[in-house]
């Protein structure tokens, strides 16, 4: 072990900083990067910290159980710690839209992504031979609204048994219901194709053109219950004019979704994501 | 007259172009612009035209004339001719907040702005040592729930003895009442702090701060008799994240303010916006 | 026939929209968009024109041999004529980077550009793989110091024989010679990864990283005889600050890359991009 | 006493974070605001630290020499301990350009500067009438080849008079010499109206319209003996087209160059910028 992210929430209160960094201290790690917020309104702290351990401060389970002992119990915290040792299994939910699935395969590839894909789920067949091209296994569940608890027991067995740790909705056109969200509780990263909170719901680019906007935008964010209404991970923008058809702004679009989505999955990856309050801090 | 602007538009008809260029080449004019639009959806078709003569094509009324017989008659034209001989006659509105009125003034003061400003009307007083600084006469007229049709018909008289052309509301935290916008259809002019239609009505920036937004705004547009519903003219937007309390969304804002104001003034000053259908047509 | 674009170009004079539009309305077209510059430095014109026609205005070789005649001769015109029959070829030549690779490959299987690939060359054999899951053919050509005019040679005799329209340079880390640039003048699209005039040459990530600038760029420019000194057709910039390394820089530079390169190839695969003075005319 | 906000940097060790924040936390501070950086490349620490003190910790000298000797000294730090009870002082050196003038006092007035402005330094008479708008003291002082040396001495002597902080070159258009540079290290901010490293010198827009580029940008940074190659403080762009002459560059570059020289000086002013090896570290 010689890596170790720390998340740490809890309610405000003076010497939390020092007491963490001393307790890396006195086990002998670096800390090479550290990052507090403090949320004024509900007086909550929050911590990123990344350290570095020459010698190994020992097994993970005892420094997370002497982590909990000294430091955690003392303030109340709410925390996870991680190791680089794993990398965390992401399943992908798509459509019929191939731009972000290939834009996420294609970093994939490369290796910029720090993860595993275990499979791509699609409730329509559409996107299989871009599966194919990469060689990840593809599941072809239809959803009707007949079969949609059904449907939803497919897709929590294979993620179960895949042990998946998040999941992103490349432009998955489906609703997700509370069933799945309570098994992945800040962990469904979903895509919408506005600037949320601008034109929720289906068709944002046709309101979008009604309406006359001059900055079309799109949104990554954490599914929760309410529609496009989950804390936003990230935002991006771009210009349009009069000339713009709305099928102009769907194809401007595309490049917007790919690049806040890959945005917002290499953030989650890299544990910089911490979620209050219906908001998100990001860390840089 | 050495200068003609004209703002044309009509149904799409073929042929259009060619005979307005022909209209202008005739009358040896040069074209130094000229850039169309067809709104696709309703078959309406758009121009704004340039030219230079150097030689006189006679008076404007003989030009209109002429122009409105063989050109405008033929396709149904509606249509603005516009010399650079009058500047325009820009009133300000404003009430507590600064920004947008020292920002204004200061490019007046420089001479960026073809327009000539012969007043600021404001509900409260705090504004006048600023109008004062500017020498630019200052009128605080005071609106109750009370007093408001008194009030609007003091400010219609100022605007109507001064012959105003367009009215700039430069934070004016007052609802303008359809009777002015009666008068001033297309040409009040109000700055929102929000990248609209997120955040439309009251305290814009409360609300963004509570969505958790990662992209603030500012939006320019005409005011119509639905708040905050009418035709854009400019947007922008700054980035924000979790370390930025409400205040700071204020102070960021106030530089996105004064910004998209001063560019939605100045097309509309160089008649470079067309509005059509709650949508606006901006010319480069 | 049915959609005819025109690229025009020529000294300035009166008349010229007019003889133009006049001449489409003639042969019965409709002007969907049309769009002018004048050079005012050198008075010179540019125009763009797309027309329809519901019914065929003849071969396109009378439709060319009559606007030569009347139209392009008498204001000496330099001028381009396309119907939308062929989709234009493109090369794609590339080296070890994959992200542009990935990105233009994943847009042309989804139908996003309009144009063949014929083939992949590279200098180097790591992408056969991608080329592979694309279903493209991939030409391993080496370039060493010693083989560069052979080397040069297979690849003219490759771009000949599938007549090959333009090519582009999706971060391929050769100097093409002038002898590939004249077969191609003003159709070899390269990206580099800097906001040209800054940081030319190798390494410009390195180079931001040391002058500590607080934005970094992507440039496409068409390729001349001068290093990275061809007309600028697209730019993009990201903010960086003093917390990201050279290798965050890179990584955040691919994504600028890959969507500035595929910008600029879809402007020229849709005529909208002209050259002058080394400069670009690029029309919306 | 109540508000300190410490800057710091020294070799980078372990135990720096848990020494400082132990240090303010056995004085009964709590820890507002803690951000920190290392230099990979040079192993060098960087922290800012805000920390609120309900009960004073003693007098700022006490506290000083307590820091120095118990934190400071173990460390070899370089340090600097501000409290938030004086305003810097800081003078405006402006030539014929009056758009960063206008908007750095419009925001003085509006109290948006935490700072003073004891005078405004001109070597033309232009602009008098500006602050003479303001109620600033004006001082022209002429600057010729001849003169230089003894119009510095006078500027010298007037910004000792007025014990200035720093200095803000609003488009100053003369070079400031090492003597006034010497006096004032890191000290002095200039706004130059392009994206640095891309046209240093003089003239950058019609550098910029004559390479054709389509992003134009301005630079806020710190004055060294190498012109326009001091540390970057801050820089933004803005996107321009082939329609653009050189005086709709300077046009844009107005807001540009006022908005990114504003934003620098209150980063200065908010003490949230350290310099190291010709770089900035900018807190956020």
């Amino acid at each position: 072990m010689n890596n170790i992210t720390l998340l740490i929430s809890c309610k405000d209160a003076e010497g939390i900083i020092a007491s963490v960094t001393r307790f890396i201290f006195e086990k002998n790690g670096n800390i090479v990067y550290i990052d507090q917020h403090v949320d004024a309104e509900h007086g909550i702290f929050f911590m990123r910290l990344e350290s570095q351990f020459a010698i190994s401060p020992g097994t993970p389970e005892a420094f997370r159980s002497e982590f909990a002992e000294n430091i955690a119990s003392r303030y109340g915290m709410t925390w996870e710690l991680y190791t680089d040792r794993k990398k965390p299994g992401m399943a992908l939910f798509v459509s019929r839209y191939d731009h972000c699935l290939y834009d996420l395969l294609g970093r994939y590839n490369s290796g910029e992504l720090h993860t595993e894909i275990p499979f791509i789920i699609s409730n329509h067949n559409d996107l299989r031979s871009v599966a194919d091209r990469f060689d990840i296994p593809f599941h072809h569940i239809p959803v009707t609204r007949d079969n949609k608890e059904q449907a939803e027991s497919e897709q929590l067995r294979l993620l179960q048994e895949a042990g998946v740790d998040f999941i992103v909705l490349a432009r998955y056109m489906q609703i997700v219901s509370p069933r799945i969200i309570d098994h992945y509780p800040g962990r469904i990263i979903n895509i919408h194709h506005s600037f949320l909170p601008a034109f929720p719901g289906a068709r944002p680019y046709h309101s979008a053109f009604r309406r006359g906007v001059k900055i079309i935008g799109a949104t990554s964010h954490y599914v929760t219950e309410e529609l496009d209404a989950g804390p936003i991970i990230e935002q991006d923008i771009a210009r349009v004019t009069h000339t713009h058809s709305i099928n102009d702004m769907v194809m401007k679009g595309r490049d917007l979704e790919k690049i806040v989505l890959a945005r917002a999955v290499k953030l989650h990856i890299s544990r910089k994501v911490m979620v209050y309050n219906n908001k998100t801090i990001v860390f840089s």
